[in-house]
């Protein structure tokens, strides 16, 4: 088996009803330096409910749980099943304040681990030239 | 120290002056399927180079490592340095051939591996709305 590589959280996420919080651990306060000129972020989150051999070696999901989209593999999908459990969200910047992003939304459990915040950048290439397939257009 | 996930390899990026492909390991093959109804995809790589504790620890940089932008923290850049070594980038799709993905392009080294690939689908938000600070749009 290939070496694994080690991720550690480097926060939380934090979600009530009107507030969803990105809570960085202190120890990696310096990291925020600058982010509050941005107006985005990507998130990168752990699913962590779903962290067992079993889970990690699916490759074939109906999207959405939906049994009408077409079975179709994991790496095609944004599903929480997967080899590396890794999560990606776009986020609008609400506030950052010290140690705590506060964002517009994710769709995340609360206390779910944050494994890296990257700033947003809009692609180089215009979105105008997107295909997705018809489940996906069907899913938004 | 909190626990630390696993990360798994599922492939490797390959490139040449001309080529640029995504070699998915076989075990993982199922996991594509349908993958060619998308234009484009995010790469998530691993930044391996720098997989040793004292460059994980930087948590300020010179963004694009020009000494007149300003300090910055690593989470508002997308440094090759960081806690946690993920890379993200967001490839054109040019073929699925197989396990091969082959891409328009991707800032990465020959050799570095692939931990996750997910279909790219554009964000719910207008672009027209991204704010990002002076120094980022000085080096695009």
């Amino acid at each position: 088996m290939a070496r694994a590589f080690q991720v550690f959280p480097i926060g939380v996420i934090r979600k009530s009803d009107d507030d969803v919080r990105i809570i960085i651990y202190k120890k990696y306060r310096k990291g925020l330096l600058g982010l509050e000129q941005f107006s985005h972020i990507h998130v990168l989150y752990w699913f962590h409910q779903n962290d067992i051999p079993e889970k990690r070696a699916v490759l074939h999901v109906h999207p959405c749980n939906l049994k009408e989209n077409p079975l179709t593999g994991v790496f095609a999908t944004h599903s929480p099943m997967r080899p590396n459990l890794i999560a990606l969200a776009r986020c609008k910047i609400i506030a950052v304040e010290d140690t705590v992003i506060r964002v517009d939304a994710i769709d995340a459990f609360d206390g779910s681990p944050v494994i890296d915040i990257k700033s947003y950048f809009p692609p180089d290439d215009p979105s105008g030239t997107i295909r997705i397939p018809h489940w996906k257009r069907k899913s938004d």
